[in-house]
Formats: structure tokens, sequence, C-alpha cells
């Protein structure tokens, strides 16, 4: 399968320092201590969201949670401030050569981000086709609007590559997403 | 004992109503919702972090978590957006009648806070002093000054009646904090 080249890369990654193996959440943590210890940038993963239901408190320890579960999360994985600007992202691997399916995100995280959108936040997912060792950034608005009118359950490869904007990668900045934000966003930044 | 009113409370709570015996995470969380419903602001807590341990993947039934403890959070509870403006804050309630111990709040939850307000945020702490039933909204930037050069240990009631902001509540609007924030930061909206 050979794709055209697209001409939304601002810069080409680097294949061979590229993730390294890590995951997506990994990376991206990374991408957030370097842009914190750096100033650019405080962006932070929200913990995942729990019930809790039993904690014990032992003498002389640390209370210990002996029931819990995993609670869906209603908002996105990933929110700060950039440049003044409130930022606000989800972030995503997908498997499939083809397709991300829409499956993989939840309604009430396409509305949280659809919400920060009418208030001005700059909102957008973070892909990576994990087939392609490719990671991209897809503005919230341009995704909702495929999601809204689309007759299919997933977003084609095509559409990313033509809609999406590749994010570089380095051994430092695994997922620099931060420098693709600041050109399709239009923000004046020092990356 | 008995204060001098404080030019600075721009709507006076209703006693009757005001937090009715509800914690004011519960009340903030509430009034959390009131924004969101209305279409107002967005504005989430963050789940409580844990480190995750243990979990068991029962066959037909969600998976449990048997082992887990709790973490110091490194970021403030609260953030979001509102106006277009990045929005971050820590609640606190303080049952002590005469000042707030610096003990409550962590440190690198207050160097959390310097780092937003360096990239433009409003930034703030919401206290509850339980005692008189009243909530006060402090700027970050205030409480970190007097924090920095404080020869004392904790914040005292009179400093903050004097550099604090009162927040009216009411049975929709436990803690109406954004009227207070669009007042003491200057912002513009429909509140």
């Amino acid at each position: 399968m050979k794709y055209p080249n697209s001409n939304k890369v601002y810069s080409k990654p680097k294949e061979s320092a590229a993730h390294r193996g890590m995951s997506l959440e990994e990376d991206i943590n990374r991408t957030n201590r370097y842009y914190l210890n750096h100033d650019l940038a405080v962006i932070h993963k929200k913990p995942t969201p729990i019930t809790i239901v039993k904690v014990d408190y032992p003498k002389r320890s640390a209370a210990k949670i002996t029931e819990a579960y995993f609670k869906l999360a209603s908002t996105t994985d990933y929110n700060g401030i950039y440049l003044g600007k409130y930022i606000d992202f989800e972030a995503k691997e997908c498997e499939s050569e083809t397709s991300f399916p829409f499956s993989s995100i939840h309604a009430h995280q396409i509305k949280h981000l659809s919400d920060v959108i009418k208030h001005g936040a700059v909102a957008f997912i973070i892909l990576r086709m994990s087939a392609y060792n490719k990671d991209f950034l897809i503005k919230a608005k341009d995704f909702i609007e495929f999601y809204d009118s689309a007759q299919r359950k997933s977003l084609p490869y095509d559409w990313i590559r033509e809609n999406g904007f590749e994010i570089a990668s380095n051994y430092f900045i695994p997922c620099d997403y931060l420098k693709v934000v600041e050109r399709v966003f239009g923000l004046q930044g020092d990356l």
C-alpha cells in the first residue's frame, strides 16, 4: 500500500529514534515532562477514574484500597495550558492499517471535546497508527465533523493522512505535538 | 470575635440556603455541573490519583482492582475553560476559626499553581472556612506571595477576609465562584 506524500508534514520524524517500543501514553508523558521542565507548557494526564468501594486503614502503614472498579472517563485524558491557551486532547493508539474505529473513543469524550471547542479551547486527538509507526494530530473540530456525518464506523487512514498532521519524534521529545499545535492552530511560541 | 465588614463581598451569600451540610467538593461538583449544563464553562474535578498494584479479571464481570494505594496529587484538583481562559484551582476546607495551615496544601500543588500562572492561567484557591460557613476565593498569586514571605505557617483569617473574595451560594449554584472570577480577574461574561 502506497500513499501520496502529505503536504502537511511539518518536520520529518526521525524514524530511528521514534517511539522505541514505548506506549503512546509513556511518550506523551515524557513529552509533557520535557515541556514542563523547559517552561514551555503545563499539560498533564488526568488520573484514571475509579470507583473506590473498600479501603483498609492498617496501623503504621498506608491506606490500602482493596476493592475498586474502573469508571468510564467523562472527559479526555489530557489538558493544560500553552501560550495562554487552554489545551485539551485525547490520545489513542490504533493497530489497524486501514482505519481508526469510532468504538475506540467514547461518545461523552466527543461531547467533551465539542463542549471545550465552544469555549475556545485548542482541542485535538493524537492518533498513533502503530502499523506505520506514525503519530498524527487531528483537530477535534475536523474529527467531529467527519464523525457526525459519516456513514461508516471508522476513520479511514486516507482521511487521516489528508486531514491529520504528522507529529515529529526525537529521543527527548518522543511526541512533539505542540510544534504542530503552534502551526495548525496559528499560535505564536518558542518551539 | 468580630471583624470589620470586608468591602470585597460582591454579593451576600444567602445563609439559609448555603451549603446544607454538603462538603465543599460536592458543592463545587454541583456548581460545575450547573455551569456545564448552562453552557457557561467546562470545569471538572480530576480523579483521585492512585497507584494500581493488582487487578482481577473475573469471567463475565468487570475488572476488579484488589490492591491500590493513594498517590500524592502532582497538580491541583480542578481545571478547565471559562470565557476562553484556562482555569486552575485547588479547593480546601478549613476547620480552624483563626487560620488556614499551610500543611493542608502540598508544596508541589503550590509549584503547579505558580507554573500555570507563568503561562497565563486564571489560578486561585477556594477556601471554605467552615466555622463561619463562608467560602473565599483567593488569587493563587496573592496566596503564593504570602506563603513565600511568611514567617508563620498558616494564613490568618484576618488576611483571608482582607485579601480573599467571598463566594455567594444558592441552592442551584452552591459555590458560585465564576461570578467572583469574572470580576476579580477582569473577565467579561454572562454570569
